[in-house]
Protein backbone atom coordinates (compact mmCIF):
# COMPACT_ATOMS: atom_id res chain seq x y z
CA UNK A 1 0.00 0.00 0.00
CA UNK A 2 1.52 3.77 -0.89
CA UNK A 3 0.49 6.58 1.36
CA UNK A 4 1.52 10.33 1.53
CA UNK A 5 2.56 11.42 4.60
CA UNK A 6 1.61 15.55 5.06
CA UNK A 7 4.01 16.44 7.62
CA UNK A 8 6.21 20.19 8.87
CA UNK A 9 9.26 20.69 9.89
CA UNK A 10 11.78 23.62 11.96
CA UNK A 11 14.77 23.22 9.03
CA UNK A 12 16.93 25.38 11.86
CA UNK A 13 18.65 21.96 12.73
CA UNK A 14 18.85 20.29 9.75
CA UNK A 15 21.01 19.93 6.39
CA UNK A 16 17.98 20.27 4.22
CA UNK A 17 15.19 17.87 3.54
CA UNK A 18 17.68 15.42 1.45
CA UNK A 19 19.30 12.54 2.84
CA UNK A 20 23.47 13.81 2.82
CA UNK A 21 26.29 12.60 4.27
CA UNK A 22 27.47 16.06 5.47
CA UNK A 23 24.64 16.19 8.38
CA UNK A 24 21.39 15.39 9.36
CA UNK A 25 18.39 15.33 6.90
CA UNK A 26 14.75 15.32 7.86
CA UNK A 27 14.11 12.66 5.74
CA UNK A 28 16.65 10.73 7.01
CA UNK A 29 14.82 11.45 10.65
CA UNK A 30 11.40 10.72 9.13
CA UNK A 31 12.40 7.31 7.77
CA UNK A 32 14.15 6.26 11.03
CA UNK A 33 11.08 7.15 12.87
CA UNK A 34 8.68 5.34 10.33
CA UNK A 35 11.43 2.07 10.60
CA UNK A 36 10.73 2.05 14.40
CA UNK A 37 6.90 2.22 14.15
CA UNK A 38 6.68 0.07 11.56
CA UNK A 39 9.40 -2.62 12.52
CA UNK A 40 10.60 -2.58 8.61
CA UNK A 41 13.07 -0.05 6.65
CA UNK A 42 10.45 2.38 5.47
CA UNK A 43 12.33 4.51 2.18
CA UNK A 44 10.12 7.74 1.55
CA UNK A 45 10.15 9.96 -0.89
CA UNK A 46 9.63 13.70 -0.91
CA UNK A 47 7.71 15.92 -3.07
CA UNK A 48 11.06 18.19 -3.37
CA UNK A 49 14.08 19.08 -1.72
CA UNK A 50 14.08 21.88 0.44
CA UNK A 51 17.80 23.29 1.63
CA UNK A 52 19.87 23.39 4.66
CA UNK A 53 17.55 25.51 7.27
CA UNK A 54 14.62 26.10 5.44
CA UNK A 55 11.33 25.63 6.71
CA UNK A 56 8.20 23.39 5.58
CA UNK A 57 4.92 24.48 6.85
CA UNK A 58 3.84 21.48 4.40
CA UNK A 59 5.99 18.91 2.89
CA UNK A 60 4.23 16.14 1.63
CA UNK A 61 6.75 12.41 1.25
CA UNK A 62 4.87 9.20 -0.16
CA UNK A 63 5.97 5.50 1.25
CA UNK A 64 4.87 2.20 0.67
CA UNK A 65 4.63 -0.70 3.13
CA UNK A 66 2.41 -3.94 3.38
CA UNK A 67 2.73 -3.58 7.73
CA UNK A 68 -0.84 -1.92 8.46
CA UNK A 69 -0.72 1.67 9.84
CA UNK A 70 -1.70 0.92 13.70
CA UNK A 71 -4.49 3.32 15.01
CA UNK A 72 -3.52 6.87 15.61
CA UNK A 73 -0.38 6.31 13.71
CA UNK A 74 -0.52 10.19 13.20
CA UNK A 75 -0.25 10.53 16.86
CA UNK A 76 2.64 7.36 17.65
CA UNK A 77 5.00 9.15 14.79
CA UNK A 78 4.78 12.38 16.56
CA UNK A 79 5.67 11.05 19.99
CA UNK A 80 8.58 9.00 17.91
CA UNK A 81 9.75 12.54 16.18
CA UNK A 82 11.42 14.88 17.87
CA UNK A 83 10.31 18.54 17.97
CA UNK A 84 10.87 20.12 15.22
CA UNK A 85 9.34 17.47 12.69
CA UNK A 86 5.44 17.00 13.28
CA UNK A 87 3.58 14.40 10.99
CA UNK A 88 -0.37 16.24 10.66
CA UNK A 89 -2.00 13.31 7.98
CA UNK A 90 -1.69 10.09 5.84
CA UNK A 91 -3.62 9.64 3.02
CA UNK A 92 -4.03 6.48 1.18
CA UNK A 93 -3.07 6.66 -2.70
CA UNK A 94 -2.94 4.71 -5.74
CA UNK A 95 -0.07 2.31 -5.98
CA UNK A 96 1.54 4.52 -8.69
CA UNK A 97 1.07 7.76 -7.70
CA UNK A 98 4.17 10.09 -6.98
CA UNK A 99 4.63 12.99 -4.18
CA UNK A 100 7.34 14.84 -6.63
CA UNK A 101 5.90 13.84 -9.97
CA UNK A 102 2.44 14.14 -9.41
CA UNK A 103 2.35 17.36 -7.74
CA UNK A 104 0.33 20.37 -9.67
CA UNK A 105 1.43 23.56 -7.81
CA UNK A 106 3.90 23.79 -5.08
CA UNK A 107 3.74 27.38 -2.65
CA UNK A 108 6.28 29.03 -0.74
CA UNK A 109 6.54 32.00 1.29
CA UNK A 110 9.31 33.99 2.26
CA UNK A 111 9.22 36.05 5.58
CA UNK A 112 10.96 39.72 6.65
CA UNK A 113 10.48 41.85 9.29
CA UNK A 114 11.84 45.80 8.71
CA UNK A 115 12.14 45.94 12.73
CA UNK A 116 14.13 44.70 15.58
CA UNK A 117 11.67 41.56 16.35
CA UNK A 118 13.12 39.55 19.64
CA UNK A 119 10.50 36.44 18.46
CA UNK A 120 11.86 36.05 14.78
CA UNK A 121 15.00 34.08 14.52
CA UNK A 122 15.34 31.53 12.79
CA UNK A 123 11.77 31.79 11.28
CA UNK A 124 12.11 35.54 9.63
CA UNK A 125 14.85 37.34 8.04
CA UNK A 126 15.20 40.73 9.07
CA UNK A 127 15.67 43.71 6.59
CA UNK A 128 17.91 46.91 7.78
CA UNK A 129 16.05 48.78 6.17
CA UNK A 130 12.55 49.03 4.77
CA UNK A 131 11.89 48.80 1.12
CA UNK A 132 8.93 49.68 -1.25
CA UNK A 133 6.13 47.02 -1.24
CA UNK A 134 4.12 48.52 -3.75
CA UNK A 135 7.17 48.60 -6.23
CA UNK A 136 7.98 45.25 -5.68
CA UNK A 137 4.64 43.90 -6.08
CA UNK A 138 4.43 45.85 -9.73
CA UNK A 139 7.84 44.07 -10.24
CA UNK A 140 6.21 40.37 -9.17
CA UNK A 141 3.61 41.25 -11.69
CA UNK A 142 6.05 41.24 -14.61
CA UNK A 143 7.46 38.15 -13.27
CA UNK A 144 4.59 36.61 -13.62
CA UNK A 145 4.92 37.47 -17.69
CA UNK A 146 7.66 35.01 -17.96
CA UNK A 147 8.34 31.16 -17.96
CA UNK A 148 11.95 30.99 -18.42
CA UNK A 149 13.88 31.32 -14.88
CA UNK A 150 16.94 30.14 -15.63
CA UNK A 151 18.25 33.36 -14.11
CA UNK A 152 17.75 32.44 -10.62
CA UNK A 153 18.17 28.77 -10.94
CA UNK A 154 21.31 27.55 -9.28
CA UNK A 155 24.33 27.15 -12.40
CA UNK A 156 24.64 23.53 -12.92
CA UNK A 157 21.79 21.66 -12.02
CA UNK A 158 20.05 18.79 -13.82
CA UNK A 159 16.71 20.52 -14.50
CA UNK A 160 15.52 19.51 -17.84
CA UNK A 161 13.75 22.59 -18.67
CA UNK A 162 14.04 26.20 -16.67
CA UNK A 163 10.12 26.87 -17.59
CA UNK A 164 7.81 27.21 -14.65
CA UNK A 165 4.47 28.57 -14.84
CA UNK A 166 4.19 31.02 -11.63
CA UNK A 167 0.52 31.18 -10.44
CA UNK A 168 0.80 33.92 -7.67
CA UNK A 169 3.99 36.32 -6.50
CA UNK A 170 2.66 38.71 -4.70
CA UNK A 171 4.02 40.52 -0.58
CA UNK A 172 1.44 41.37 2.02
CA UNK A 173 1.67 42.10 5.19
CA UNK A 174 1.51 40.10 8.85
CA UNK A 175 0.85 39.93 12.19
CA UNK A 176 4.97 40.33 12.31
CA UNK A 177 6.33 41.68 9.04
CA UNK A 178 5.67 41.14 5.64
CA UNK A 179 5.21 37.81 3.67
CA UNK A 180 6.00 37.17 -0.41
CA UNK A 181 4.08 33.91 -1.37
CA UNK A 182 4.79 32.19 -4.41
CA UNK A 183 3.37 29.85 -6.36
CA UNK A 184 4.11 28.14 -9.76
CA UNK A 185 3.43 24.49 -11.07
CA UNK A 186 7.20 23.87 -10.79
CA UNK A 187 10.05 25.78 -8.94
CA UNK A 188 13.90 25.35 -10.01
CA UNK A 189 16.68 25.51 -7.18
CA UNK A 190 16.97 28.11 -5.40
CA UNK A 191 15.27 30.24 -7.24
CA UNK A 192 12.73 31.82 -4.56
CA UNK A 193 15.53 33.14 -2.83
CA UNK A 194 16.84 34.76 -5.51
CA UNK A 195 13.83 36.08 -6.89
CA UNK A 196 13.44 37.65 -3.59
CA UNK A 197 16.77 38.99 -3.58
CA UNK A 198 16.20 40.43 -6.95
CA UNK A 199 12.74 41.93 -5.55
CA UNK A 200 14.55 43.59 -2.53
CA UNK A 201 17.09 45.24 -5.27
CA UNK A 202 13.55 46.87 -6.65
CA UNK A 203 12.16 47.54 -3.40
CA UNK A 204 15.50 49.55 -2.71
CA UNK A 205 15.08 51.46 -6.11
CA UNK A 206 18.43 49.64 -7.18
CA UNK A 207 16.87 47.97 -10.26
CA UNK A 208 13.59 48.79 -12.09
CA UNK A 209 11.18 47.10 -14.13
CA UNK A 210 13.16 46.87 -17.37
CA UNK A 211 16.09 45.94 -15.09
CA UNK A 212 14.14 43.14 -14.05
CA UNK A 213 13.25 41.91 -17.77
CA UNK A 214 17.19 42.33 -18.66
CA UNK A 215 17.51 40.08 -15.89
CA UNK A 216 14.83 37.52 -16.99
CA UNK A 217 16.06 37.59 -20.61
CA UNK A 218 19.65 37.42 -20.24
CA UNK A 219 18.95 34.04 -18.87
CA UNK A 220 22.09 33.92 -17.04
CA UNK A 221 22.02 33.44 -12.98
CA UNK A 222 24.88 36.03 -12.62
CA UNK A 223 22.75 39.13 -13.40
CA UNK A 224 19.98 38.17 -10.90
CA UNK A 225 19.92 39.86 -7.29
CA UNK A 226 21.94 38.05 -4.07
CA UNK A 227 20.53 34.94 -2.82
CA UNK A 228 18.73 35.73 0.45
CA UNK A 229 19.28 33.82 3.82
CA UNK A 230 17.51 30.13 4.25
CA UNK A 231 15.57 30.37 7.63
CA UNK A 232 12.78 33.26 5.79
CA UNK A 233 11.61 30.13 3.54
CA UNK A 234 8.79 28.31 4.01
CA UNK A 235 7.44 25.60 1.88
CA UNK A 236 3.58 25.90 2.32
CA UNK A 237 1.50 24.15 0.22
CA UNK A 238 1.78 21.43 -2.45
CA UNK A 239 -1.48 20.17 -4.75
CA UNK A 240 -2.10 17.32 -6.60
CA UNK A 241 -5.34 15.81 -8.32
CA UNK A 242 -7.83 14.47 -6.66
CA UNK A 243 -8.25 11.04 -8.11
CA UNK A 244 -4.67 9.85 -6.71
CA UNK A 245 -6.47 9.45 -3.36
CA UNK A 246 -8.01 6.78 -2.47
CA UNK A 247 -11.84 7.20 -0.61
CA UNK B 1 15.36 64.40 32.99
CA UNK B 2 13.70 61.29 33.14
CA UNK B 3 12.27 58.37 30.35
CA UNK B 4 9.84 55.52 29.46
CA UNK B 5 12.07 53.12 27.26
CA UNK B 6 9.53 50.81 25.56
CA UNK B 7 10.60 47.37 25.16
CA UNK B 8 10.02 43.76 24.40
CA UNK B 9 12.26 40.61 25.01
CA UNK B 10 11.97 36.74 24.24
CA UNK B 11 12.24 35.95 28.05
CA UNK B 12 13.83 32.64 26.30
CA UNK B 13 17.43 32.57 27.82
CA UNK B 14 16.67 35.23 31.35
CA UNK B 15 16.18 34.81 34.65
CA UNK B 16 13.44 37.02 34.29
CA UNK B 17 13.29 40.70 34.49
CA UNK B 18 14.39 41.45 37.68
CA UNK B 19 18.42 41.67 38.53
CA UNK B 20 19.16 38.80 40.51
CA UNK B 21 22.57 36.42 41.66
CA UNK B 22 21.18 33.25 40.15
CA UNK B 23 21.42 34.68 36.39
CA UNK B 24 21.58 36.83 33.71
CA UNK B 25 18.40 39.21 33.77
CA UNK B 26 16.97 41.46 31.18
CA UNK B 27 17.29 44.51 33.95
CA UNK B 28 20.73 43.60 34.26
CA UNK B 29 21.47 43.78 29.91
CA UNK B 30 19.20 46.48 29.89
CA UNK B 31 21.06 48.33 32.48
CA UNK B 32 24.41 47.59 30.60
CA UNK B 33 23.65 48.85 27.32
CA UNK B 34 22.46 51.68 28.27
CA UNK B 35 25.85 52.41 30.36
CA UNK B 36 27.50 51.30 27.52
CA UNK B 37 25.77 53.86 24.99
CA UNK B 38 25.42 56.78 27.70
CA UNK B 39 28.82 56.38 29.42
CA UNK B 40 27.70 56.74 33.37
CA UNK B 41 25.62 54.09 35.14
CA UNK B 42 21.55 54.08 34.52
CA UNK B 43 19.41 51.87 36.84
CA UNK B 44 16.26 51.44 35.41
CA UNK B 45 13.00 50.61 37.20
CA UNK B 46 10.77 48.37 35.47
CA UNK B 47 7.09 48.15 35.25
CA UNK B 48 6.62 45.08 36.78
CA UNK B 49 8.57 41.50 37.29
CA UNK B 50 8.24 38.80 34.93
CA UNK B 51 9.43 35.32 36.08
CA UNK B 52 11.67 33.35 34.28
CA UNK B 53 11.37 32.11 30.71
CA UNK B 54 8.24 34.77 30.31
CA UNK B 55 8.04 37.07 27.33
CA UNK B 56 7.45 40.66 26.98
CA UNK B 57 6.12 41.47 23.64
CA UNK B 58 6.26 45.24 25.41
CA UNK B 59 7.49 45.85 28.66
CA UNK B 60 7.83 49.61 30.17
CA UNK B 61 11.00 51.02 32.28
CA UNK B 62 12.25 54.11 33.72
CA UNK B 63 15.69 55.44 33.69
CA UNK B 64 17.18 59.36 34.68
CA UNK B 65 20.12 60.83 32.64
CA UNK B 66 21.42 64.03 32.72
CA UNK B 67 23.33 62.88 29.35
CA UNK B 68 21.28 63.98 26.45
CA UNK B 69 20.10 61.42 24.57
CA UNK B 70 22.39 60.89 21.31
CA UNK B 71 20.50 60.94 18.04
CA UNK B 72 18.72 57.63 16.76
CA UNK B 73 18.66 56.79 20.30
CA UNK B 74 16.89 53.53 19.95
CA UNK B 75 18.98 51.75 16.80
CA UNK B 76 22.02 52.24 18.73
CA UNK B 77 20.45 50.86 21.42
CA UNK B 78 19.38 48.14 19.21
CA UNK B 79 23.16 47.70 18.25
CA UNK B 80 24.08 46.95 21.47
CA UNK B 81 21.76 44.88 22.87
CA UNK B 82 21.46 41.03 22.03
CA UNK B 83 19.07 39.80 19.75
CA UNK B 84 16.44 38.79 22.20
CA UNK B 85 15.71 42.03 23.40
CA UNK B 86 14.54 45.42 21.53
CA UNK B 87 14.00 49.15 22.58
CA UNK B 88 10.90 50.28 20.54
CA UNK B 89 10.58 53.81 21.63
CA UNK B 90 11.76 56.47 24.58
CA UNK B 91 9.60 58.77 25.80
CA UNK B 92 10.38 62.16 27.70
CA UNK B 93 8.22 62.22 31.25
CA UNK B 94 7.85 64.36 33.87
CA UNK B 95 10.06 63.89 36.83
CA UNK B 96 8.00 61.93 39.07
CA UNK B 97 6.61 59.60 36.68
CA UNK B 98 7.14 56.14 37.71
CA UNK B 99 6.86 52.78 35.45
CA UNK B 100 5.41 50.98 37.67
CA UNK B 101 3.47 52.98 40.10
CA UNK B 102 1.59 55.25 37.30
CA UNK B 103 0.77 51.94 35.45
CA UNK B 104 -3.11 52.15 35.27
CA UNK B 105 -3.83 48.70 33.17
CA UNK B 106 -1.79 45.96 31.95
CA UNK B 107 -2.13 42.99 29.81
CA UNK B 108 -0.95 39.60 29.30
CA UNK B 109 -1.15 36.86 26.72
CA UNK B 110 -0.90 33.05 27.42
CA UNK B 111 -0.34 30.94 24.23
CA UNK B 112 -1.00 27.29 23.94
CA UNK B 113 -1.15 25.07 20.69
CA UNK B 114 -3.43 22.08 20.81
CA UNK B 115 -1.92 19.82 18.02
CA UNK B 116 2.41 19.40 17.49
CA UNK B 117 3.78 22.79 16.26
CA UNK B 118 7.16 22.85 15.29
CA UNK B 119 7.62 26.93 14.87
CA UNK B 120 6.23 26.89 18.89
CA UNK B 121 9.01 25.79 21.01
CA UNK B 122 9.46 28.41 23.63
CA UNK B 123 7.24 30.62 22.50
CA UNK B 124 3.90 28.55 23.40
CA UNK B 125 2.71 25.30 25.48
CA UNK B 126 1.13 22.24 23.73
CA UNK B 127 -1.48 21.10 25.58
CA UNK B 128 -2.53 16.98 25.03
CA UNK B 129 -5.96 17.41 24.57
CA UNK B 130 -8.11 19.58 23.17
CA UNK B 131 -10.25 21.68 26.08
CA UNK B 132 -13.65 22.88 25.92
CA UNK B 133 -12.76 27.00 25.19
CA UNK B 134 -16.46 27.99 25.88
CA UNK B 135 -17.05 26.50 28.74
CA UNK B 136 -13.21 28.22 29.80
CA UNK B 137 -14.86 31.23 28.42
CA UNK B 138 -17.64 31.19 30.43
CA UNK B 139 -15.98 30.59 33.85
CA UNK B 140 -13.43 33.80 32.79
CA UNK B 141 -16.65 35.81 32.64
CA UNK B 142 -17.28 34.37 36.38
CA UNK B 143 -13.48 35.44 37.39
CA UNK B 144 -14.66 39.47 36.36
CA UNK B 145 -17.24 39.25 39.14
CA UNK B 146 -14.50 39.18 41.89
CA UNK B 147 -11.69 41.20 43.08
CA UNK B 148 -9.54 38.95 45.69
CA UNK B 149 -7.06 36.67 43.52
CA UNK B 150 -5.26 35.87 46.87
CA UNK B 151 -6.62 31.99 45.86
CA UNK B 152 -4.12 32.47 42.48
CA UNK B 153 -1.16 34.64 44.36
CA UNK B 154 2.19 33.05 45.35
CA UNK B 155 2.65 32.33 49.12
CA UNK B 156 4.38 34.70 51.26
CA UNK B 157 4.80 37.59 48.51
CA UNK B 158 4.99 41.20 50.14
CA UNK B 159 1.81 42.62 48.56
CA UNK B 160 -0.42 44.73 50.58
CA UNK B 161 -3.21 43.91 49.17
CA UNK B 162 -4.55 41.26 46.38
CA UNK B 163 -7.22 43.14 45.06
CA UNK B 164 -7.27 43.61 41.25
CA UNK B 165 -10.13 45.02 39.13
CA UNK B 166 -9.96 42.77 36.45
CA UNK B 167 -10.67 44.72 32.43
CA UNK B 168 -10.92 41.72 30.39
CA UNK B 169 -10.58 38.10 30.29
CA UNK B 170 -10.91 35.46 27.57
CA UNK B 171 -9.33 33.09 25.16
CA UNK B 172 -9.38 33.56 21.09
CA UNK B 173 -8.19 31.20 18.62
CA UNK B 174 -4.99 32.52 16.89
CA UNK B 175 -3.14 31.62 14.06
CA UNK B 176 -1.51 28.99 15.69
CA UNK B 177 -3.53 28.05 18.32
CA UNK B 178 -5.80 30.03 21.42
CA UNK B 179 -4.58 33.28 23.22
CA UNK B 180 -5.96 34.18 26.64
CA UNK B 181 -5.85 37.48 27.02
CA UNK B 182 -6.27 39.27 30.44
CA UNK B 183 -6.13 42.65 31.78
CA UNK B 184 -6.09 44.18 34.81
CA UNK B 185 -5.22 47.05 37.04
CA UNK B 186 -2.64 45.33 38.87
CA UNK B 187 -1.71 41.34 39.04
CA UNK B 188 -0.55 39.58 41.88
CA UNK B 189 2.61 37.03 41.69
CA UNK B 190 2.05 34.35 39.30
CA UNK B 191 -1.45 35.24 38.86
CA UNK B 192 -1.58 34.57 35.15
CA UNK B 193 -0.27 31.05 34.83
CA UNK B 194 -2.38 29.83 37.91
CA UNK B 195 -5.69 31.34 36.52
CA UNK B 196 -4.90 29.51 32.86
CA UNK B 197 -3.75 26.32 34.89
CA UNK B 198 -7.44 26.91 36.69
CA UNK B 199 -9.15 27.55 33.73
CA UNK B 200 -8.00 24.29 31.96
CA UNK B 201 -9.36 22.36 34.78
CA UNK B 202 -12.73 23.70 33.91
CA UNK B 203 -12.12 23.27 30.10
CA UNK B 204 -11.40 19.82 30.96
CA UNK B 205 -14.62 19.06 32.58
CA UNK B 206 -12.77 18.12 36.09
CA UNK B 207 -14.11 21.63 37.95
CA UNK B 208 -17.36 23.67 36.86
CA UNK B 209 -18.40 27.18 37.16
CA UNK B 210 -19.22 26.90 40.97
CA UNK B 211 -16.26 25.30 41.47
CA UNK B 212 -14.14 27.63 40.63
CA UNK B 213 -16.36 30.34 42.64
CA UNK B 214 -15.62 27.89 45.38
CA UNK B 215 -11.86 28.44 44.98
CA UNK B 216 -12.06 32.07 45.09
CA UNK B 217 -13.52 32.70 47.89
CA UNK B 218 -11.38 30.21 49.50
CA UNK B 219 -8.70 32.86 48.99
CA UNK B 220 -6.09 30.01 49.56
CA UNK B 221 -3.43 29.10 46.76
CA UNK B 222 -3.62 25.53 47.66
CA UNK B 223 -7.23 25.15 46.32
CA UNK B 224 -6.71 26.41 42.58
CA UNK B 225 -5.20 24.38 39.35
CA UNK B 226 -1.63 24.25 38.97
CA UNK B 227 0.57 27.05 37.25
CA UNK B 228 1.08 27.20 33.84
CA UNK B 229 5.30 26.97 32.38
CA UNK B 230 6.48 30.42 32.01
CA UNK B 231 6.83 30.15 28.27
CA UNK B 232 3.44 30.71 27.19
CA UNK B 233 3.14 33.86 29.01
CA UNK B 234 3.54 37.53 27.58
CA UNK B 235 3.42 40.74 29.02
CA UNK B 236 1.73 42.73 26.02
CA UNK B 237 0.71 46.60 27.35
CA UNK B 238 0.91 48.81 29.85
CA UNK B 239 -0.89 51.32 29.93
CA UNK B 240 -0.38 54.93 31.91
CA UNK B 241 -2.12 58.78 32.26
CA UNK B 242 -1.07 60.90 29.31
CA UNK B 243 -0.22 63.98 31.52
CA UNK B 244 2.95 61.99 32.65
CA UNK B 245 4.69 62.68 28.84
CA UNK B 246 6.25 65.42 27.81
CA UNK B 247 5.50 67.00 24.47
Amino acid sequence: MRWFLYLSYNGTAYHGWQMQPNGISVQEVLERSLATLLREPVPVTGAGRTDSGVHARLMVAHFDTDVELPDSFVQRMNSILPRDIAVHEVKAVVPDAHARFDATARYYEYHVHTFKNVFAEHRSVRLMHIPDFERMNKAAEVLMEYTDFTSFSKLHTDARTNNCRLLTARWEPSSEGWVFTIGADRFLRNMVRSIVGTLLEIGYGRMDADGLRRVIEACDRCKAGVSMPAHGLYLTRIDYPENIFLK
